[in-house]
């Protein structure tokens, strides 16, 4: 018995990544997959790789005609628009996995700072925040998912063993990140072009970008305390993934050895965490195509800093894979389940 | 009941590949992997994409050894090493494929002008050469398969049709390639670093490659005559894929959407040769990570010539997918299994 | 004493490159520079790269303003829009280096049935084919110089001295060509997305590409004699270059010796082509940013065919380099005044 | 009149890169290139690039050899042996520019910690530390360069004018740095392969890096007290380019505006070192082949930290380009003379 699933903006990456998940999941048929621009389209004439795998093709449907179909919708949406389809499902009585930032923000008023006015407000308390690794019972449960971001993904998780064990002085927190274009989208603008792009490195939007509150949020739940954080993302050329060198200033005294074993014991049992060996952190190209997300963790005894590197594959455990794995959990599945395929590597 | 497999010589980017298809694979164990130089060390530690994916550690063995414990062996060596290693295990009764060129070429006289001295070559007229889509039958009783080179594979089905219909005067031939830099293997060389290939495109061993006698002798079977073709590989800034532009004058009139039909018809059921619609042509990104062979035919009446393109993952369906696919038909097991990952794009 | 130059059309790669080398130029004084889009922007804040190079900002002026102000203007324009402009320069009595295909096609149907209805038909015969190698006399002279298309320099360099010494049988002519993406230009379309590109290669326009009619212009040309070729264009993932490999059939008995010695007989004294030692082939990454052309000749006893592969960067030698060239012809500088900077590798 | 120049040591990418700027410096003959691999090559066979604008082949001369010939020598090898080599060249009163790590720390002790043992220790007093920026007057009547490391270049020019202006909490010093990987020299090792690199990214000898007293001693000179920085480098899959995202804590108030007023400043009249426009920040590819050093700087006041982002090509103005301004000081020449070549965009 399989779980009916639609895709409410399907044709940007994470929506074909969704596809591409979704196509070899066992236990999942995919039942509708939308788009305005190309309403009419095979799904494999706009993505040829997926030739073979969906004989879907694209569907310009109203939110309601597709939640008369589905168990579980994924909106694959700018913000903005998601907030104003969510409800539609949500009042259809369908499991909604929102992977823009609507849901994302507990506080109102940050949303509508960092963001834009909302126009369901009242949805964002039932929104459970989508970190299978922190927040599992709650997801199980949820009729709401609001999907993570992808750096603060790769941030969380990175930070949260540390965090949890007051381990850190947090006001010395700075995230320094980098992605892959794919996380820029599909939309053809002349900064995500191969020649703007590649051979280059730039850090972009400094001291402003929107997950910064969404990084704040989580770590200050995780600390019990607010603070701010420094985060820098930066634009490489590649296609997928995202590392963040994470600093912080000790607090307490702590061997690396001991450091490393925290780690492990924080994350074990976990599927989709892989903790570096003593003294090695990750790449990017080790998590490629798949839903791990690797950390490492390093202390400098001479600044009395630990460095803390996690890398992830931005399209997978940074939106379409963790969606799934959240949609795993809901639906009682095992939190693997369609998400087992080694990273590709090289 | 599950299939004991062994990879002799596994450190390199085939026997990676081979490690990623075999540890995902439902109905295999794999026991051993070989490793002069990596002796003793995990092969996760080699290879971090594969933590979390098997806890084996190379071992250096001898083949006798490794003969004892498997039911099939891959041999990711270079030529001239397999010679002398597949013996052993054919004494064995084991099942053996050998990813070198060691036993591809029928005419002995040709494998030694162009490879070297042969050391076993009473096997080579036992061995079948191992491209499903032609020699299906003869693979599943095989018990030597010569795995086919990565250009011959990605030229032989992009010609198969055309030459078994008689449609093209065979002595105006040329197949221009581009590979990715794994092809070159994991050997540090100058050649292959990051800044000598970056950016770079060249065309290299210009008349001289050693794929050349596999190429002819295949589209030679499959004309039913003797004749020579030019073949030109280039090295591509990428890590996989291999793209083979076919260029060859037509001795029968017939109508592109005919041409298209054809094709289609005879790879009609193939599980892994996909082809292009009408008039379009494939990416190597679009099977980048699969087993998927993509072909597309245009015709050119000004010139009177077709041009056939064909793209492959060199990794996979040309080495170790294709090996996997042909130890599936070995084995009796459904011939995607294991294999029916969807490409990664982007 | 320096000579005012203009860009007509200057935002995009091909613009950017005309001013990165014009603002290097010891006896250029870059007057102009247009856009419509960025009108009023300095140059250096859409290219930082040219910060402190150059302090003009882009205008949206008239043809008739910009002839009033400068010796030679270069039309970095879209075909079917330089016809529209040239006439006024033409008029206005100065130098024309037409980047467009707009005038180089001697014939008028061929330029319709490829490209569109001409408007100013009139100037085609006025117009030089800007190849220095082969047009030297009468570029000094000319008032229009129609600037060849990238891959036709590639193609037409390579073939010149084996056309012109009646080598080859030219039924048999094949180009086989690859760009950089820089070649599609800055305009933000989905196909030149650094996740389209990147670790892709692909044909595109297969017997159908316009540099077609005009290959065949200028190689007929050179053979004395009317023939089609077979041209087929690849996207590689590099910002600059293109690599042509160029099949054909010898006619004579040629020893490969006397091939080399021919191939630098015909370029002797050239700045800008260089030949490849014997047996040797380019790389693209070996004339990066630089105005040289490099060729190599093999010869294929096996087949009977030679192959030809030739390098430019599409962005130098392909466009912007070979205008210049031009002017600096036109202006009676040396060939290669402004034009010596060494090619940029790794 | 002509400086006669010699490099030891030229066949890496630094090496490459000394050529390829002094074989098109007016002022400079380059009479001997050594190197004991490719001795009797011509350069331009190992680095075709080059053909046309070298006619000199490798040598394996000895110290004293070169010395009797030329003016000015680059020593561009690794630590360890230009300790070996400089002393001959001070002996015969040659200038020195060593592009090694051997004489740029002042203080023995941290040498031989994170080094080796040093044999020519008595030269590290006589040394001046090239940053002409930093040290004009110095170097132009120095006889020893020590020519800064790339990543220390980077970070220092973008803290120099805080730190002069004592506007940081020093011990917040954080320099996070991602460098092209031609940084890694041209040696044939598995890490610098391109399937290891090209869509990878990775942190490493986190803590540990050898640049880091180089940093420290050069930004406890500018800020006149003793501390230590975090400084991590990390590896992008790119062929040129080093970017740092440096952090520090704020200890005055300062308005963004000022800040940058007083970066513009301390850069003003300098011909190598662009500063961005307010809020924005650089990218490598702006300086691709180029001397610049280009800077951004950012408040951010929700953490009243100063993000300082500084881009610089690692083989320009990280080594060769650097030392041939270092050179051209010495000789009283124009400080970009023969560094004049914009980038190379895109």
């Amino acid at each position: 018995m399989s779980i009916k699933t639609a895709i409410f903006g399907a044709s940007g990456y994470t929506g074909q990544e969704l596809i591409r998940i979704l196509s070899a999941h066992p236990q999942v048929e995919l039942v509708a997959a939308t788009s305005r621009r190309y309403a009419g389209v095979p799904v494999a004439e706009v993505f040829p790789s997926l030739q073979g795998r969906t004989s879907l093709a694209y569907v310009n449907a109203s939110p309601e005609e597709i939640a008369s179909g589905c168990d579980v919708v994924f909106l694959a949406l700018p913000h903005g628009v998601s907030m104003e389809i969510a409800p539609v499902f949500v009042r259809a009585g369908r499991k909604v996995i929102d992977l823009s930032a609507d849901y994302r923000l507990r506080d109102l008023a940050t949303y509508e700072k960092w963001y834009a006015k909302h126009t369901s407000a009242d949805l964002i308390g039932r929104a459970v925040y989508g970190i299978p690794e922190l927040y599992r019972n709650e997801i199980k449960n949820a009729r709401l998912i609001a999907n993570p971001g992808c750096y603060p993904t790769s941030i969380i998780l990175g930070l949260a063993p540390a965090l949890k064990n007051n381990l850190l002085d947090v006001s010395t927190i700075i995230a320094d990140s980098a992605s892959g274009v794919s996380g820029a989208g599909r939309d053809p603008v002349v900064g995500s072009l191969f020649c703007e792009v590649d051979g280059g490195f730039k850090a972009y939007k400094v001291g402003k970008h929107r997950h910064t509150p969404e990084i704040e949020q989580e770590l200050n739940r995780l600390a019990g305390e607010p603070f701010a954080v420094t985060f820098t993302p930066h634009l490489l050329p590649v296609k997928r993934g995202i590392l963040s060198t994470i600093y912080a200033t000790l607090k307490k005294d702590i061997r690396p050895a001991e450091l490393a074993e925290l780690y492990a014991d924080a994350y074990a049992g976990e599927k989709f965490v892989r903790i570096c060996p003593a003294g090695a952190t990750p790449n990017i190209s080790s998590v490629c195509g798949s839903n791990s997300c690797d950390i490492g963790v390093v202390c400098d005894p001479r600044t009395n800093r630990v460095i803390i590197v996690s890398a992830i594959d931005n399209l997978v455990k940074g939106a379409a894979g963790q969606a799934v794995q959240n949609m795993n959990l809901i639906a009682g599945l095992a939190e693997d389940c369609g998400l087992a395929a080694p990273p590709l590597y090289p």
